[in-house]
């Protein structure tokens, strides 16, 4: 008998789901726009009848042993979404026990970008380190961070929003409320708004002039510096300058062995890595200069999200195990 | 027989020591000023002179089990101090193996603050948490991290340098190279410069306006505000206020319980908590408000930092106890 876990990634866009075996292989996958649900049971019963279909065409000799779930703001105590501020069901979603009503199988839920540090720790380039720190850089910022081989969940789970420092305290609007937070310049709504100022600051022609602002996305960016958009260009040496101060003061505060940065804006490579790390070691405390790495995020694929959100359930069981033999 | 645990704290201008047991009794207290020493042998020479003759003079039914050495740059995994800012001797000074060798039994190292954080832990007002922060406000300004119930040491063993997050990075020289660190503001040294600069800048009289820079210290200022002077007044409320909206910046990395503050700026009572809470508050991420206690730490006397380092020998103890359990 194989045990599998499902894995449900729920995007401000898009919920991906899959159910995945220990060594990371994708027995099956799907996705629901996340957007298309008014209300969050008619939502939730979707899912539902998504997952029982999965199920249903399992090989005979698999057992489904647990869900994980991966979302914003999502509680690892509670098992909750609670006042997710890029969903639009308000309030506290009490998630984990509705699935575990449903499927009668442990659900483990916790914030997205923490399922990615999880997901990186079990299946990616985090394997047997002990201390690090996970970036997810979507619509906005995420980060998971990991200490003495666990993940920092903290008094009220809700650990690890470094999207919410301050880069600008009179700086751009938070969905948050706030203003100047690290997720308004560095994520894929953060570059566009950077793209959308350079252009209203200077005079430099660039191909994206010719861009709205509801259609630019990263991708476009991405190409338009590869072709030398000197404004393309601009944007992502601005977001890795704002993204390395800030990691400089994260570096101190947990001294880890390496940052993965994860997401859309990973893919322009050099474009973002290298301004980020050379201004991350400018900012840090001598103290710790060349000792951090900055890497990509082993799990940039499709099956990412997925894989991150089902790790929670191995990382759960691993831990149980250690705790009965104790 | 009783178990007794040497405590040393190696501060910037003094070195502390002493002699307690389990549940915080001190056996002996001592002092000898850091800065008399131009050498480190000497100064390591006349400490090993000081705890042999203390040691001797123990009662008959006790034992020392351990030493516990808090200092700044302490490193806990190398038990070495590495290019300590506050000390004269520079560059790798392998205290930890010096005191085995000297007196046969373990020694644990770490940065003094890292001391505080676990001295909270055992003897203080952390006991029974598992997440929280501990700030010391001395000559610089050092923290402690506890998450998932143990100290964040990090990969290097050098977590939790806070002083050095950013707070104008074209602002007031650090000694650790840097410009703007948080230390230059929040600290003893910190409050200080804010005097001078409000003295600076503003025409208002105060009965600091007779102090020279050297002879101005934290009691004085202290003092002074509760006298109503409208400078010292000033300066604690500056001095809130950016520690209040730098903690805001720690509490989404870490999601602690509570932050401890210790050391002489907190004798200031209100003066310093009043607008450290209040700005932290207002900085926080939404999700975060009226979730994270400031606390004055329990330790805030004499005895304080040779508690917080014995009490690494403690904590090195249990946690000895359950890996042979397990």
């Amino acid at each position: 008998m194989t045990d599998l876990t499902i894995g449900i990634d729920i995007g401000g866009t898009n919920t991906k789901y899959g159910i995945v075996d220990r060594g990371g292989n994708v027995f099956h996958q799907g996705n629901i726009p996340t957007t298309d649900f008014e209300d969050f049971q008619d939502y939730f019963d979707s899912m539902a009848d998504a997952l029982r279909e999965a199920i249903h065409f399992l090989p005979k000799d698999t057992k489904v042993v647990g869900i994980g779930v991966g979302a914003a703001n999502g509680n690892y105590y509670t098992g909750n979404i609670e006042r997710a501020t890029n969903l639009k069901w308000k309030g506290v979603l009490p998630l984990a026990k509705m699935f575990t009503d449903e499927f009668a199988i442990p659900t483990i839920l916790t914030n997205d970008a923490n399922a990615a540090a999880v997901g990186e720790m079990i299946y990616g380039n985090a394997k047997g380190m002990k201390d690090f720190i996970v970036i997810t850089l979507g619509t906005g910022l995420g980060s998971g961070l990991v200490s003495n081989g666990a993940l920092i969940n903290g008094k009220h789970g809700i650990a690890g929003e470094l999207g919410h420092t301050s880069v600008n305290p009179a700086g751009r609007y938070c969905n948050c409320g706030k203003r100047g937070c690290l997720e308004t310049y560095v994520s894929a709504t953060g570059i566009r708004r950077t793209v959308y100022k350079l252009l209203a600051d200077h005079l430099e022609p660039s191909e994206l002039r010719g861009v709205s602002f509801d259609n630019l996305n990263t991708k476009m960016i991405t190409e338009a510096a590869h072709r030398g958009d000197i404004v393309a260009k601009a944007a992502y040496e601005y977001t890795g300058r704002i993204l390395g101060m800030k990691l400089a003061e994260s570096v101190v505060h947990t001294d880890p062995e390496a940052i993965f940065l994860f997401g859309g804006l990973t893919m322009a490579g050099d474009l973002i890595f290298k301004p980020t790390i050379r201004h991350m070691e400018e900012n840090l405390m001598p103290l710790f200069r060349g000792k951090v790495k900055i890497l990509p995020s082993a799990l940039s694929n499709q099956a990412a999200p997925i894989l991150g959100a089902s790790s929670l359930v191995w990382d759960h069981l691993d831990r149980k195990m250690k705790e009965v033999a104790y």
